[in-house]
Formats: structure tokens, C-alpha cells, sequence
């Protein structure tokens, strides 16, 4: 089959990388050359069909936001969830994940595919946790079998790209269990495959057949991303060798994936204190030679609980000017809920100020314009435009109005005492006087 | 009179040096030989009577967060301003200023005094505008006099430090006027004075009579906090000759404070980059020599509105991370109106994460301890410790139940696929196979 990066390593421009290329402002030649070294993945699984917005992440490329939702074991609600699916829409998305792991798993997929204008990705292995639970078996009693057929259910669904848990061997697994982590392991399908592992005393099954899982996602053109399941959980436990040893893992697999023509981008923390997000991007970097790098965060701290959206969005942005391609969001409820759709669009936005921040930094001019024309507005006074310039017109609106009931001269936070009037008019007045004395002097 | 640094010079530790010292963390003759230097202030104007909670900043201490308040001539609600003075109580902000500058600005100022926990800033100057107008003179047909008599009258009420814009100068403010900057001059006391300046042809008050200044302050051991009138107002403005060129006149002036025995600090902005917030710490640090750097924000993009507190808090934990001694918060309503109770609260809270995110980094262990302890608590699904390390306990609560009715085992998150829960059963799971084999094998 003919996958984005078979098509770029032929020297073929393929519609999506024209697309691409527009929405980038950059040339569909240099995604192109991206693309077949790995550097750039184009979320399109080739099945899937109402995709609106198309989305790519990579070198050059402008930070990109995705929205995790779906229902839990302990609440399954679809509708809350398809509202979800349309702020994510409404607010800029540039992906989801369903990540629903209990309920009417294949009836959520299907409805978030249909109702998402962006690509959609999926962690196949909750399915396969919850099928465990439902026919009353223990939670790893499953084969290898089991787990490429659900796999291969999500490809042939439409999904465009889905997070698989390769680099957490049978060897990291046991170090895992005996380790002396502050938070321990926190990925959810990591800690299934790790259990699964040292239950059957047998290795990774997607990493024992990595060859296999490159040949179903090249049949659908999915980009794989490539999990981390032994990411730290708290700051303390950055960078350990459990995260670094897993890294070293992927970063493998990854350059074995774009020899096989297959796309793929690895996934990172998580936790770390803001002085070693540098390094995490760089390396992260170094060891895969470019592969874009999705990282959860990045969270600095770990008591913002609340607030995990803003602490995220601090790391977020320090990831984003270092190099970080795509951030997952977290929202308020993170570490204590399910959010609710409110909580999913403050979490989406906050990360769309973080992506923005350091893509000025990333992208320069190109990012930094909508700053210049902010301030510019803001110097004349211009309010419509200042709204339109904002992530939430409706909320500037909404705040602005909230002890004034019209939208022009300054606003109630200095009153007349507004910058913008004080100065000018003092000028004003001196040029003036100036003249008068001027006319008078004759 | 005998102020904090006077008798830090004579080698004498004062209560205040001992509250401080206990709070922090440090021995009362570190924070003691601080003080003489300069390198750290304590803000306690000498009659200011209810301070409950003394708060100092600078070298080794934890930073500090700053909530501004107060009414403006479009609004004035003095029951408004009140509750935000209950909720920067609650909430543990560590200084509070008062920015009214319309309606009853003395009675606003004396209630906010004896209500704040905390030490308590004014901008004297925005009254002396508010007098002009209500005086139906123009708003800088004021005269030095007037200036130094508005600011003493502060001082007598017991205001603990104040904002002088020292160092917009006669040369800089006529630069000012014909600059080709973004954004302009944003500073509202700033502005004021660079028309007073150019309108009458003379000196900066402040700046030429700084050592009058200098007498008032060490009368009340009032920390003054020279004001950065030509802050960058947008990213593009930043590090411009006239940002730096104040700054240069500032760090003069806080030297000869500090060399007479008065209190200082620098202000800092605003709006720049990500990448230019650690050459902007370290250049008020080299050109000081360590004097106190308290910043507002700092935000990192123009187009933020609406949620400039998330902005503000990723340029803030940054710049908290590289040595910026107190965090001036923002709110959402920034430059948009005056905030709203909740939007103060949502304002403080981001800047708290901000200020805890960077002393991970600039501390270290005494600031990274609490991580290690929610990181310890989640991992045990020790609930009422996790809520008990949030920023807000409450909404920390709230959410975690917004989907469940109680308060213990997994969160609706993940549900029963908790991490915390996966792995140590298939753990025991395995070890109880193993001794039944073991068993069956003897």
C-alpha cells in the first residue's frame, strides 16, 4: 500500500501535503521532504472520509493541541461526550483522542469519527481491558490475538492515529515492578501490557511484533504513536531510567517504521520540573532524528490539581518553543474527573495559549504577526478587532461588557485614566499651546 | 529614623527580620545580612498597625504573588473591592495593592488597610490625577508639590510600599513621545508623568528630587518599588532603549536608596517573548546588584484576552524559575475591565501555581517537598491529603465528585482501569499463583 511517506520517498506530492502545505504556508515540496524522512506525519487514515480539517505535525510546522475525551467505566455519557467533540470543533481542536474504556466502546468511536472535523486517534487496548471485564475475566486474560484484532477494528473504524505501547518490554516491565518511583507507573494501557507481561512471563506482544503491527497500520496509512507507558507520573521521577530506557526503546522503532513507509510520532511526559524540558525535547529529538514528538503537558509542577490545565499550559508552552510538535491538553478535572465539556474547552484553550507561545518562539514571524496586529489594536483602541484576535471571542466580549454596556473608548479597568487617551491628548494639548504662542509671538 | 536595612547595617536583627526568617525557612542572620545589602525586603510601614501576615522578597526567599484591586472612575463598588481583599486573604496572596483612581480613593484605601492580612501597595499618583479632574483641572496641571504631598499622605495611612515612576525622565519621555513602539506607553502612572514632564518642559519630581523621596520613605520605612513606566506594552516593544534605558536609571536610584537606608524593589513587566524572560532577570540582577525584581505577569503573547492569567502564569513560573522575587498576578478581565471577584481568584490562583511551578527550580527541595507529597498521596489514592496539598481544597473537591458521590478509590477518569489499581492486583495476582505452585510443587 502507498502511505504518505512511500508516496514523499517516490518524490510524489500527494493531496494531503498540498493541503498541508496551504494551511502551513509552507511549499508541498518541503512537506514533502518532511514527510519521507519521518520528520512530518499527515493524520489521514485513507478509510476514513468526512475528514474537515486536515492536520500534520512536525518540523516547521505550528504546535498542535489535541483533545483527549470519551466515557469511563463510571460514567458513559455519549452525548456528553459528543458535545465535547463540539467544542473541540468549535474552539480549534486540531485532534481528539476517544479514549472511552467502558460502555459502548465501538458505538463512541463511531459517533466521535462522525461528528470530529479532525483526525481522531484511539488507545485500542482500553477496549480490550473493558471486553476482559465484560465476559467476566481477569483483566489480562487476553492473547496476542486479541489484541491486533482490536487494533485492526480501530484502522478499519477510520481512526487516524492510535497510541500503541511498544517501547514498555518484558525487561522495563519487571525493573518497573521493583521500582522505587515516587508516582509509580501512570499510563493506563501501559500498566495493562507491563501486568500482562509479568503475568505470562512473555514480552511485549507489540513490540515482540512490531513487523506485524508496521503492515496493518501501512494497509490504513495510521500513524502510530508510540506510547509511554513508563513516563513519569510526578516530577520526582523524571527522566529515571524506566522513562529514558523506554525512550530508547521507541526512538528504535520509530526509525524502523519510516524504513517500513509507515508513519509515526512518539509520545512523551508527563511530569518533569520546567528546567529539564529542554533537555526532554532534545533528546527526544536526538535519539529519533526528527520524529515529531507528542508529549502529554508538559506538567512542572504536581500539586496544581484544579488547575492542572494552567499548570500544563506552562509547561506546554516551554515544550512548544523547544521544539515540542503536538501537546495534549489537560483540563481542570485532570487527576480528579472526567472533565466536563466546560473543563474540555478551558483545558483546549489554555493550550492553545501555550501552543501559541512558543510557537513566537518556534516559528517567529509567522506565529508572531497576530501579537503585532493585537497590540496594534489595542494602541487605536480598535475593540472589534481585539475581539477577533482573541481564542474566545465571546468571552472578550462577555468580560469587557461586564461593568460598561458599550463596546468602544477605554475600558473599566482604568477608566478615563487610559493610556491610550492620556498621553495623546497632553501632546495635543502642547502642540497647542505651541502654536498659540507661536500666533501670539508674530 | 531606624529602618530594616539601617539596622540590618548595625548588625541588629529586627522582629520583623525573625517573623520572616521562621516563615521562609532561613536563619534570622541570613535574612538580616539580606537586608543590608538590599538583596531582600520586608514590607512594614513603621505605622501601619494590623499586619498579620509579614511578607519579604528577594534572594532565597519564596516567591511572592501581588493582587491588584481596586475601583476606577467607570466603576466604583467599595463592597466590591472588599470581598477581593477576603478572597486575596483566603487564597494566601502575599501583597495587595490598591490601584483606585476614581470615587473615594482615601476611604477605599483605609478600608482595604484595615481589612488586608497582608501588606498593602498604592500608586499615589493615579490619585492625584482623580483630584485634578474632580477639581475640573486638566489632569496634569498639577504641581511637585502636590506629588510629594499625595504620597506622604499614603505613607501616613500606612501603606507598606508604593509605585514610583522614578525613572521616566525628562530625556526618556520626550524619546517616549515620538517612539515608533507597538504598543506605546502602558503605564498608567507612567503616562501621567512623561505629559506632566513634556508639557511643562521640566524634570521627573521623582527623579530630581528622589532624595526628598528618599527622606519620606525612611520616615515609615515604606519599601519604594520603582515603577517601570516605559515597559514593553507588547512583545515587540520588549528590550527596546527605552524599556532598557529605564531600567538603567532605576538600578542607579535603588543603589542610592539602598546606600540610604531605604527599602527598594524594581518593577519589571509586562509583555515579552518566552526566550527574553532569563536575560531580563539576570540584567536586573547584574545592574542592581540583586535588588528585588518584581514583575507583572510576565505575558509571553498580546492575543491572550480572556485568559491572561494563563498567559501570565507561563511567563510568571518562568520568570520565577530564572530569580523574579514577587509576581504581579493578572487576571482574566486584563485588558478588558475591571475584574470580577472570581476573575481576582482565578487570577491568584494561576499566579500561586506560577510562583510554586518556579521555586521548584529555584529552591529546589524546600519548594519541591509538597510535589513529593501529592505524588505519594496519589499513588496510595489518599484522597483527603491530595485535596489538602491543592491550591483550592474546595474546587479540588468539587470536581472530583462532579461525577461520583463519594470521596475514595479511583476517580472517573479511568474508573476501574486505575493505574493504582491494575497493577499491584495482577502483581498479587502472580505472587498468589506462585505460591500455590510453589505449594502444589512440594
Amino acid at each position: 500500500m502507498a502511505t504518505q511517506i512511500t508516496e514523499a520517498k517516490s518524490g510524489n506530492v500527494t493531496e494531503e501535503m498540498k493541503i498541508i502545505a496551504k494551511l502551513e504556508g509552507e511549499s508541498p515540496e518541503k512537506i514533502r521532504d518532511r514527510v519521507a524522512k519521518g520528520k512530518v506525519v499527515i493524520f489521514k487514515n485513507i478509510v476514513r472520509q468526512n475528514l474537515e480539517r486536515y492536520t500534520a505535525i512536525g518540523e516547521g510546522l505550528f504546535t498542535k493541541v489535541n483533545v483527549n475525551l470519551g466515557a469511563s467505566t463510571d460514567h458513559y455519557d455519549e452525548n456528553e461526550e459528543l458535545e465535547k467533540v463540539e467544542i473541540a470543533n468549535k474552539f480549534g481542536a486540531d485532534t481528539i483522542m476517544d479514549l472511552t474504556d467502558g460502555g459502548d466502546i465501538d458505538g463512541m468511536r463511531r459517533k466521535v469519527l462522525a461528528k470530529a472535523k479532525m483526525p481522531v486517534g484511539t488507545v485500542p487496548i482500553y477496549q480490550l481491558y473493558y471486553e476482559m471485564v465484560t465476559k467476566r475475566k481477569y483483566v489480562i486474560d487476553f492473547n496476542e490475538d486479541d489484541l491486533f484484532n482490536v487494533i485492526e477494528k480501530h484502522f478499519k473504524d477510520g481512526v487516524d492515529f492510535v497510541t500503541v505501547h511498544t517501547g514498555v518490554t518484558l525487561d522495563l516491565s519487571k525493573k518497573a515492578a521493583e521500582q522505587k518511583r515516587t508516582a509509580g507507573i501512570v499510563s493506563r494501557g501501559g500498566t495493562i501490557l507491563a501486568a500482562w507481561e509479568i503475568y505470562n512471563e512473555k514480552e511485549n506482544p507489540l513490540y515482540a511484533n512490531f513487523d506485524y503491527l508496521l503492515e496493518l497500520a501501512k494497509e490504513y496509512d495510521v500513524v502510530l504513536s508510540l506510547g509511554d507507558a513508563l513516563r513519569p507520573g510526578g516530577i520526582d521521577d523524571a527522566h529515571d531510567e524506566l522513562h529514558v530506557g523506554e525512550l530508547l526503546v521507541n526512538a528504535r522503532l520509530a526509525k524502523k517504521a519510516i524504513e517500513k513507509g509507515v508513519q509515526v510520532m512518539i509520545e512523551g511526559p508527563g511530569h518533569m520540573p520546567l528546567d529539564q524540558i529542554e533537555m526532554d525535547i532534545k533528546l527526544e529529538k536526538q535519539l529519533t532524528g526528527g520524529v515529531p514528538y507528542y508529549v502529554l503537558g508538559i506538567l512542572p509542577t504536581d500539586i496544581a490539581a484544579g488547575y492542572d490545565h494552567i499548570a500544563g499550559a506552562i509547561g506546554g508552552a516551554l515544550a512548544a518553543a523547544y521544539g515540542a510538535d503536538m501537546l495534549c491538553y489537560l483540563t481542570p478535572a485532570e487527576h480528579l474527573s472526567l472533565p466536563t465539556p466546560e473543563q474540555v474547552k478551558d483545558g483546549l484553550i489554555a493550550f492553545k495559549i501555550a501552543a501559541h507561545t512558543g510557537d513566537i518562539i518556534k516559528l517567529g514571524e509567522k506565529a508572531r504577526k497576530l501579537d503585532t496586529e493585537m497590540s496594534k489594536a489595542r494602541a487605536s483602541l480598535n475593540w472589534q478587532k481585539m475581539f477577533s484576535l482573541t481564542f474566545d471571542e465571546e468571552r472578550a466580549r462577555r468580560i469587557y461588557r461586564q461593568y460598561k454596556k458599550f463596546e468602544a473608548g477605554s475600558c473599566t479597568m482604568c477608566g478615563d485614566l487610559c493610556v491610550y487617551l492620556v498621553l495623546p491628548r497632553a501632546l495635543n494639548k502642547k502642540k497647542y499651546a505651541n502654536q498659540k504662542a507661536s500666533t501670539e509671538n508674530r
